[in-house]
């Protein structure tokens, strides 16, 4: 029921479920042999534990070797990865492997430069949940190796109260009050507001957390202030590369950025298999 | 065990699987929503289907509308998609839906760029195995939507000879007949190339298509007239905006190009949701 | 993937997986029949809708009916909940119902006692994460229907630094630092502690909530008076209805409770199918 | 597809499944830890197998250990069980093995009470249905641990003529038939009556196992000396501590008995970890 | 987790899972069609259930219609199954449909023949376990079509006490009595037997049903007369449509025949498709 | 998700899924035994590895051995497998493993028929899709051991345009074309025909395949002649031990028979199992 073997079965089942019929015809017997996994460019790098599992999945006596760490920067040319084993399970595994790795590392890439860019250090920057279906957590992962925070994983594990939950409610002041009778007390309520009469709204109404939606600089100046620290500031929408530290000086605590995962692309890495 | 299926399966459960805590919280009773999907910037259209899904998957009793299908243009500030049903089904099908289309479609939109660029009608330009883990047969219908067509699917629906059967075999002659003998009379056999001489080989061996790995224009041109029409001829390897042309100057039958799905990016439009 | 649905799917399968057999033997065209459940004690309801589900699991046509709700109190030799459907259906659901609602209306009905018992209406009373395996949230549901507060879920959707925790780390203060860094915006971080001192060094880290765990009177008393609105304050082991009311006077915000789960004993009813 | 992994793994799933979050965040590198589970009150012990069980599930290389047996008498204080292994493991597994023991050595302890004050060592007690969702054969085992028998694990395995069943056949002797003609000739055929009329149709019909269900002992009395040894004779409903000798003094065989698993309380056990 | 749907899930997935590329390439819009199955050969039928349950399975809106049911018997040119609905499950189920209905028929037929050839009506002939991997409850229904009667479908259902068995509890007298302890008191108690001696010693510890396995028609005449009514006697091993007689003759009363499921060949039909 | 892996847990469900009752009621401790299992008639070996995975699968210390591989002749009273360990593993295993080298070696056995009486070793024989529901690739792995070829394994594997296409395509010509576009360019494309007219159209649209269905001999020769080199031409349909050289002398390429999987017995062997 872990979704990161979930998603890594269903990688392997797209890719070589029925079988690979190319090998078959032509391995009559068992073979040996060595793969690496080489950078044709320089990256950040994030996957080398998915990528192990995934040769492990299909044989468990395979050996994975890499002295890299999720968050190292891998320099062109450099082999980050080895593995040893059955040839069959080598050639099985390969494509899905790199089809991890290249976009798990795209992704820590793009991050660290926004990471990288970010002039203010207690501005905490986090991703969304605009992530590739069934990669959820492998791609926030991918986010923290490239040096920012995750925001909430899921529907489940943080409450972000948004403007239909505010007109079921009837008020800002009725849906935090449900969510807090309602909710665990070790959970934070956060409310998404565009205006500041909501954000007064929501400080009236003891908001733990406020996210500011696409408002502009001013409008995100002046709800920091008036704020002023009764509750953590969120911004949201429009978070680029140009925006990032714009943003961060208006005084906000967190900024939350779809690009971090939408907007990457896949890193160009290959992988080079030998009988021994 | 449909691999569609099984992707919006594991996407909704990493989203809202244990529940949407916050809505959970403040709806008491139920409530109808009406819900549309506005593009914000222009692009090709791809994953219609699978944003249907989504939202039936979670209530079979929501009603999915759109006027456009797949490979159709969208236009900026347009609304291609509507559904209507339970809030809380469109609350947890909203961020599913608007992550497989915003992928999907580009991929669509980056591959009709290739096809569009393309000036050789009767050139097969074609995919590879270079796709997201999970979303293998979503990709493969974005290309086509993009107006390009499939490489094989998997290890299993095709056979290409690479470097690695050559070596277990002893001869390009000798992977080949073995291929022959052992898989049905339904499959063509292909074999990767990377020298002229081993595409003698392989059309002695009579294989069916030919693939030229990382071959430059001249080589490229030379193995063709060898050629001569006894085997399609597929170029692979280093396949941009650029390059296209040139290779399919070389009189080759297929492209293949992995940049198709894998240096594509996320478009934008986002869903707004109404109670009724 | 959902664990409501799972539970129900176990606990019909190891009923009726593989068939009813008696019933098989007679039955040879189809019946409808009508089934009431009726209550041989009076207590507090909960299950109405995970009863449902069972009926509608094994057969869709099934109508159920009820005019009770989780939470409502249920006297003696009231029919409580009715079914119309296929006799086989209704013969293999029975069972299943019976014993889902016997046992989370016996947690409904312990907890409501606790609740009327305590005297403090701003202190709330939880559970804890001793439930019966497989019943997790539906227990907890009862536990709601019975009037109390759930404390977190499982060991995802809340923090709870505990002593093995704090040696891993070196210090509340180091085990509290690390957990804030990794985890989300919308966390609150809670320490279970033993002593004032513990609870000094929680207050000085900036703990968002505080677990004064298996303290007496006078130590929970000291501790409220030291952290003075800091933290919240959540009193845990030795939670009885003798001692609840001593618990809540001396100032604590929250007391959870394993007896509420572990302690409850199945309510007394019956169900009577009739063929209509 | 076996009952007792899949309530493990559902069990697992619903405290842990989508992780430990505290402990991940404070736990960089792996540690390792010894646990010990102690009893807090006496008992007799059910359950040590399925505990294994979880830690085993969690992590193949964990260690456990324990000198006792299901159905040995545990005196409070008493270390009982202890396991080794990786600490993240152990934090895993603690509560989820804890709860299974907790509730499986109930149901031996309260089995264990009835065992002791039946006097009648000829007469067989045995459990019933009415079990936990989902742990039915667990609890099944926690009987035997008790020193009772089993009734029929489900629906599957053993043929038990109802009300319902008789009505629809238009007679006792007709459902016998029907029965006999379309089981195999392993399985003996049980009716379950109410009066002293329907005892002697099902002598008539040849049953092989009478149910007396809610007879008063006077009736019970009849049954049996008419029945007079052509059937096995089971008395079923209303059987206490109270009740149970005096059912076993009117010469039934077997007295079935649902408070044995469904007024069972948890039993008191702690757990303590160290790391090593 | 039931076998019948799991068995029709893997053979359509095994035909149809990834898709049926032919069609796929040429339906571009939805067709409706009517497929008829013919009878090319007389038979027995079974299987009507599971050939609607396929289709059924591939799109729920198909209407199934046969005027005929399991054991029924067909002649050659009889039209005894139609459905309609979407061209595209017509064409996914065929073959799915007619490899059931094939098998399943085949061994109807079979049954029939063994059923007619038995001239002692008192006597039950049943299958055994010999029957397909993953086909066992369907080839035990296809049994009962063709008159017979089921042997235990389980080593879960039905206790049948072997040589191992014996020489593990050290005598056949100790196997039973372990058996009668330890299971439930609605099972009747085998013993597979091959000698007279070993024969008396079952009668001896009350062995409820007796195996006389292989042995030769004087042996088995003896081994009822000694039993004498005070245990059900069944023959077994090397049972034919020859020697079937002669074996009822000897006065056992039930035959079980491997022959009926793991000798049966394929019927001969075949489906036709129109569009309509 | 593995078909093979499916149908042994299925197979292995079915018969002691829910356990052995017989047996767990004697085994009170570990055993080990030795298995062997014994050929009483001449047959073709086919199933040497799943019986293996069976054995495995149960228990993965099992310790199986066969000097035999698929395709071997297997002598009447040879001993050709051999397994050791836990005793009731053993017992577990028996029946299934036996149940499928009896129904799998049944096809090699006449499918080697088949093979030795053709007398044209340019003409492939292969099977069809006519296969047993769950079991379709491991009754092709049959057949390659009994010395034929395989059909496509499934309709994703392999482009078969029949009756249906055509007419729903509106031509010869439209189906292929429709297919070519459509598919990728290592598939190809078959197309099924009944008439010499039809064979012409299909030679006019480069169909690569053509499948001469239930022709008679005089239309094969003229359909082989007019074809004349320029498609793989295939015979279907009637094909029998007494048509199969008649067919052959027609000068097609492919003869796919139904009969090889269809209409096998199982082979008679058996198993003996002692402690050790």
């Amino acid at each position: 029921m872990n979704t990161i073997e979930n998603i890594i079965k269903l990688a392997l089942f797209e890719d070589s479920g029925l079988g690979d019929i190319t090998t078959e015809c032509i391995l009559s017997e068992s073979f040996s042999g060595k793969g690496i996994i080489v950078a044709k460019e320089s990256f950040i790098l994030s996957g080398i534990e998915v990528a192990k599992k995934v040769f492990k999945f299909i044989d468990l006596n395979c050996e994975c070797f890499s002295s890299f760490s999720d968050g190292d920067h891998i320099k062109e040319g450099e082999i980050f990865f080895k593995v040893q084993g059955d040839l069959l399970a080598l050639l099985k595994g390969e494509r899905v492997a790199l089809n991890f790795l290249q976009r798990l590392s795209g992704i820590a890439t793009l991050t660290r430069s926004y990471v990288n860019e970010l002039e203010y250090p207690d501005v905490r920057l986090t991703d969304t949940r605009k992530t590739t279906p069934g990669l959820r957590s492998l791609e926030k992962e991918a986010v923290r190796a490239g040096g920012a925070h995750n925001h909430r994983m899921s529907l489940y594990d943080g409450i972000l109260i948004k403007d239909n939950h505010i007109v079921v409610a009837g008020s800002i002041k009725n849906a935090i009050n449900a969510v807090k009778n309602r909710t665990t007390h070790l959970m934070k309520v956060e409310v998404e507001v565009t205006t500041l009469d909501q954000v007064k709204q929501a400080i009236e109404a003891e908001a733990e957390v406020i996210m500011l939606d696409n408002m502009n600089y001013k409008q995100m100046t002046q709800a920091v202030k008036y704020i002023n620290g009764r509750a953590v500031v969120e911004a949201s929408g429009n978070v680029s590369l140009t925006s990032l530290n714009k943003i961060a000086a208006t005084g906000v605590d967190v900024i939350s950025c779809g690009a971090l995962t939408h907007q990457a692309r896949s890193v160009d890495i290959s992988m080079r298999i030998n009988t021994v």
